[in-house]
């Protein structure tokens, strides 16, 4: 019990190389990913559905522990404001550069995010969402900030970091892979010239997005392919970084999409 | 000091009419907008610009009560991880459907976003932030849940709060209005048959974006005149909402244009 509450330091998590799963879809997501549970706390009175029990035998047969806890315990567990009465302790999937190749072995268009450094959980999480709901074929994170297991990243991704390929690497190492394999680097900026709809973007690209305050670092932003503007129209100059990454990856998706139709109307 | 510790909490804020901004650019906003600071709380150690002075002469040249604080204190009031040495207790601006009325008297096609009973107060100040950004004319929170005055709408909209026009009003009075004035209401649900970049957005319309959980009410739903699909290509069912009504404000923007860009060609 204290290990789990302790998980929720960013210490404790890189020590013991362990992380909380918090809520029934995020935990679905996660065991039908292969994510190992060591431990599953279950508060039933809490449980908003009629599925749990499923998803219970589903971890436990896979040797997790399962401890059930009063309401009074579960809740000094939990770090929502609904719990939903279910938290694990599971094993971080340490998945690397190495682990994406694979899957885009058969991609003719590789399709890809890079966040470098992002700061805040709930950022890192919402790209994870919305790299999902585009269908990017992986997400890069490249000098981790925010590390992926922040409760609060898993909590934004609806359980995504679980169902799409998040990798973590150097920018060193990830630049030199991208050119190995000709995708070629997207970045926004306020200086470029073309508009993000105005730019072809539909060849195989690696959309970087960079931190809250200062956007991509220089080593991005100079190794950049296509530089492509966000027309701001009022007072601010930038977007939530999730929110202009999404613009970003669903402009791609537009452009592959009407590219095909034009395709096979020819 | 006491009273802004409160203004954090949404009982007091109701209570008083007043709410709390804090950061140099949130309240350089502010304070160009006309919006009337009580009390300005400083802590000069903690600057980080050189600008502060000449914002801090600005507001006290409005009656504004300038509070000199050591760094102690001033992290007490502060709701931030990095102060950047400026807190203001600020009237609130209540603003009503009335006041939209005369921004949109010389607009052709009104643009405009609902924002209906959003929870998170992040995601509600995203929103604001991206409806600056594509140059909406106004935002209107219907049925609120967050208040617009919580200090993290504040935040997470980067004092846009204060440069566009930001109306709360009852949905049943907003329908009204939007009928009257035959603004096309737009909601973006996964059973429509368009995609939203298929869809003709580019006359007068108001996106219309509903709770976290459970999205637009049926009351939103049926009245809408134009439903629109979100691609969603992985397992996740949903995008977050700032993210994806960032997207449909967007692809109004990108509409518009290419009509124009084509008008123009003609």
């Amino acid at each position: 019990m204290k290990k789990a509450v302790k998980l929720a330091d960013r210490k404790a998590r890189n020590e013991t190389g362990l992380f909380l799963i918090e809520g029934y879809r995020e935990l679905k997501r996660a065991a039908d990913s292969g994510v190992v549970v060591q431990t599953l706390f279950i508060c039933p009175k809490l449980f908003l559905g009629s599925n749990e029990d499923a998803l219970i035998d589903q971890i436990r047969s896979s040797d997790a522990e399962v401890i059930l806890c009063s309401e009074q315990v579960f809740r000094k567990l939990s770090y929502r404001d609904r719990p939903d009465g279910l938290v694990a302790i599971a094993i971080q999937m340490q998945r690397h550069l190495k682990d994406l190749v694979s899957r885009l072995a058969s991609k003719k268009d590789p399709f890809l995010i890079i966040a470098e450094a992002i700061e805040k959980p709930g950022n890192l999480g919402t790209i994870l969402r919305s790299a999902d709901a585009a269908g990017v074929d992986g997400v890069i994170v490249c000098d981790r900030c925010t590390d992926i297991y922040n409760p609060n990243v898993v909590r934004a991704s609806v359980g995504t970091l679980f169902t799409i390929p998040v990798v973590e690497a150097t920018s060193a190492e990830t630049l030199l892979w991208l050119q190995q394999k000709k995708i070629k680097v997207v970045a926004a900026t306020p200086s470029a010239k073309e508009e993000f709809t105005d730019t072809n973007l539909t060849g195989g690209v690696a959309i970087a997005v960079g931190t809250e305050q200062l956007g991509l670092t220089e080593l991005w932003m100079n190794a950049s392919d296509i530089q492509v503007r966000i027309p701001m129209h009022g007072i601010a100059d930038s977007l939530n970084v999730a929110t202009a990454t999404t613009l970003l990856v669903y402009e791609v998706v537009r452009q592959r999409k009407s590219h095909r139709d034009l395709h096979l109307w020819k």
